[in-house]
């Protein structure tokens, strides 16, 4: 196992603090376990606090040798009940807490633990603070790519005809977890769960759900609306197989095209676009576009090569990204999307997703996880970008 | 698919209505998709609002004919913006929202949208609601336990020495979905995510971690530090399977006990203890003791047995519950546990599982979904029951 070394908590949580005295924030709470991984390493039961000025305290109900362990923090101390944090935060005058997911019940009743205080949302601070990966997250990224790579490989030698896409999914998360997949993905909102098997074949490619994407599935039920599904992959069909991995919390996420025997001509001219998007759009990140910019000329380009009404859905459901920032969370900062008024910066991770949907027809496109660098951008994944045709 | 038919959401939704007039409320929201989910039959992103009088609303953001074809709702109406839904509930005084799950924001957002209105948490009402499962719900966990029945008929098959127990998690995941397990479990909590594949083999049961659970496993890595791991499993080892499935959402969550050429004795004696009490609860709540009764009628059993030590966890890491109702979602009530002051009720399901750990050198339990019948208790998932020793 890696554990997150004393430099990397030390300068995540300095750069928080600059943004917590921007936003006259005297400590910030954590207790969203992805946050709090972040900044102390561990995900054990616990809440986090960062004083402006000082060390942080990780409280910790369960389990503390683990925690201790896990986390470089000096100060890891075990509590009973958050009542007791009380006791050691001194009288900060105004805190920050993650407004945007912690439940209404636990923000009110620990606002009552502490009593006459300001409390301040600091999610939209949490952005800010993660969008740049240090060389240990890339590390972590680079690793997961590794075992995306070894997936991918492995697809041509399991995908056969009549297999339900369901069954290839769980073929392939096995075969992910054997290299160090954990399982699960991770999104920050609460009615959308993520899941590696995205696997979407046929006219079933065109299928949309609740899901803000260019396509849904059938997925297995009314209660699993997304993604793979029992329907049977075909001779002749596009396959697009969209997986994510996670190794230590950190993810990367892929697309690539398949077919057995051969895949219909639209299709694939499709494909040709995707790529083109993918590599044009990337090629003027460079420039230093904003991302609001990089979407337009994207939707310009998708025009222009005749895919105009099917890139990134087909009215009315299309999407307004093209790529979202990727890391402890599937889906963060930076977005190539609408409005977002920034670049893309050195050390920023992202995938990138140009996809078609085609109506009653299927849908087809690429993803790949990017790290811009200085200069030039680096494609985490190194993945064969051609369609992968079996017999 | 199977769809909900539109008796089980009348039905539903009129003991809703009970529960909303005892507790003064005109109306109540849904939002967390589970809980809508039970009154309306679909997950596609929506909210619903029941009025104390009149007809249900589903309000669908994405995907609308999906809505529409999963759910019985007559009201079944898209918005782009939850700002519109004011517009179609007239006049309520007092609405109730889930504020035990939903995000602090959203809550204060949405009540800025529904102007001057009183908010109250209906939470506690969604307990009282679901703990009675209707024939329709009763179904699709035996179909349920149908999977997991075949799931441990697989495991004899493929468990072999210098596996790592998440790759035998991989394995039966993969197989359970070919049958129709939806891949996720579902808990109302934010920082404890369940899955499928809680594999723990030899002193590795003994680890506990932040799940509030006798043992944790090592899990993967510290972002994911519960449940099977890249641990090998090794002969002679007593090896405890903890696999839940989930059908249409409705969730069963089985243990049942392994080894490769022989398990040690000390296991062998203790899960007959953990068979004994699990037995002799049941019967007991045929009595109609409480469940708080039940729980230290256990407690005293396990001491007598001579495993008082190890019943549910070692000091300071026992737990304080034996079962927890199971549905769509792994964790509702009723429990198994101190305080409960309820007896368990005809038509209510519930996972039971004694178990035993010994410091340092691994675990062992059963467990059963069981539903409560008119005089008699039917375990749902009928899984032999003998500990399976493997070549």
């Amino acid at each position: 196992m890696i554990y997150t070394p004393k430099e990397e908590t030390e300068s995540r949580t300095a750069r928080l603090k600059a943004l917590m005295e921007k936003a006259s924030l005297d400590g910030a709470f954590f207790h969203y376990k992805i946050d709090y991984y972040y900044l102390a390493g561990t995900m054990q039961d616990a809440i986090l606090y960062v004083p402006l000025e000082g060390e942080p305290t990780l409280f910790v109900r369960r389990e503390i040798r683990r925690a201790r362990r896990e986390s470089p923090l000096s100060q890891v101390i075990p509590i009973r009940s958050l009542k007791t944090v009380k006791d050691y935060i001194g009288n900060p005058r105004r805190v920050g807490l993650q407004l945007d997911v912690l439940p209404y019940n636990f923000v009110t009743s620990f606002h009552k633990v502490l009593g006459d205080v300001e409390v301040a949302d600091i999610s939209p601070l949490i952005n800010d603070l993660r969008k740049i990966k240090s060389p240990f997250e890339i590390s972590l990224m680079e690793k997961a790519a590794v075992i995306a790579k070894k997936v991918y490989e492995k697809i041509p030698e399991v995908l056969r005809e009549g297999m339900m896409e369901i069954e290839l999914g769980g073929i392939l998360e096995a075969y992910a977890k054997t290299l160090g997949h954990e399982g699960l993905l991770r999104v920050r909102s609460q009615n959308f769960e993520a899941y590696s098997w995205h696997i979407l074949s046929g006219k079933v490619g065109s299928v949309v759900s609740q899901m803000n994407s260019p396509m849904g599935g059938l997925g297995m039920s009314p209660a699993f609306p997304v993604g793979a599904s029992r329907k049977k992959i075909r001779r002749g069909e596009q396959i697009m197989i969209d997986f994510g991995i996670c190794y230590h919390g950190y993810q990367v996420d892929e697309t690539r095209m398949f077919a057995i025997g051969s895949i219909p001509e639209l299709f694939a001219k499709a494909y040709d676009a995707c790529r083109e998007i993918h590599y044009r759009v990337l090629d003027k990140a460079l420039e230093g576009a904003t991302c609001a910019e990089l979407f337009s000329y994207s939707v310009d380009l998708a025009d222009k090569l005749g895919f105009g009404d099917n890139y990134l859905g087909y009215a009315p459901h299309k999407v307004n990204f093209l790529a979202h920032g990727i890391g402890i969370e599937l889906s963060e900062a930076p977005f190539i999307a609408t409005k977002m008024d920034y670049p893309i910066e050195e050390g920023m991770t992202f995938a990138i997703e140009p996809k078609m949907v085609f109506p009653r027809q299927g849908c087809c496109g690429i993803e790949n996880t990017v790290l811009m660098e200085k200069g030039r951008y680096r494609v985490l994944s190194d993945i064969d970008e051609r369609i992968i045709i079996v017999d």
